[in-house]
């Protein structure tokens, strides 16, 4: 086949054989963008904790049910299959429920923070 | 609201009202990175074209049924919803069939070429 030939894959298949892990999988990585596959079933971020990322993120629910909630401004995006949520750089945010009786499949794409913007000491 | 606030929307809202124009939207461009919603109702790729793309590409068909064929190897994929494919830069392919009854709908990411080797003259 080569290195130049298509990679199929499917996102609903090959689930996390321990569902009491939330499961988090690289499908792509290309320079700084990053694909990733989590498969969440009742998880929620842990008490009191926020993702500040310093690179944006685009995330769709391609199965299941889930909230997020964001800090500023202060809000929760409750998400069905098909909703997606850009998140900027820096902008804080938690996954605050994903339904206890099924697989909520995301799909999130990291992306490279700005340029000049890396780290903030 | 401000710039730093988290922008939803959902894949399978506001399709095209006008389904015989395949319909490509870009629902988020950040440097080089390019994600895009493509809409398809019994569209394909006009006789003898091949896609023939400096950089790479992961599409996935979220909703509907299609057929990808690749030039080299010589393949056909047939895609189901959550079925997606990693192309590699000048990998040519194209769409040999959507569904004619019903909205394909895709979520593909376009990739920066690697570097320095963005155009073959």
């Amino acid at each position: 086949m080569g290195m130049g030939g298509p990679s199929p894959g499917n996102i609903f298949t090959a689930l996390p054989k321990d569902p009491t892990r939330e499961a988090f999988e690289e499908i792509l990585r290309l320079g700084e963008v990053r694909l990733e596959r989590i498969v969440s079933r009742g998880h929620r971020s842990p008490e009191g904790f926020w993702y500040d990322q310093p690179g944006e993120e685009w995330v769709m629910l391609v199965r299941g049910n889930a909230i997020l909630r964001f800090a500023k401004p202060e809000q929760v995006i409750e998400m069905s299959p098909g909703d997606y949520v850009r998140i900027p750089a820096h902008c804080r945010h938690r996954v605050e429920w994903t339904d206890p009786d099924t697989e909520s499949i995301w799909l999130a794409i990291h992306l490279p923070a700005p340029a000049g913007k890396g780290r903030v000491p």
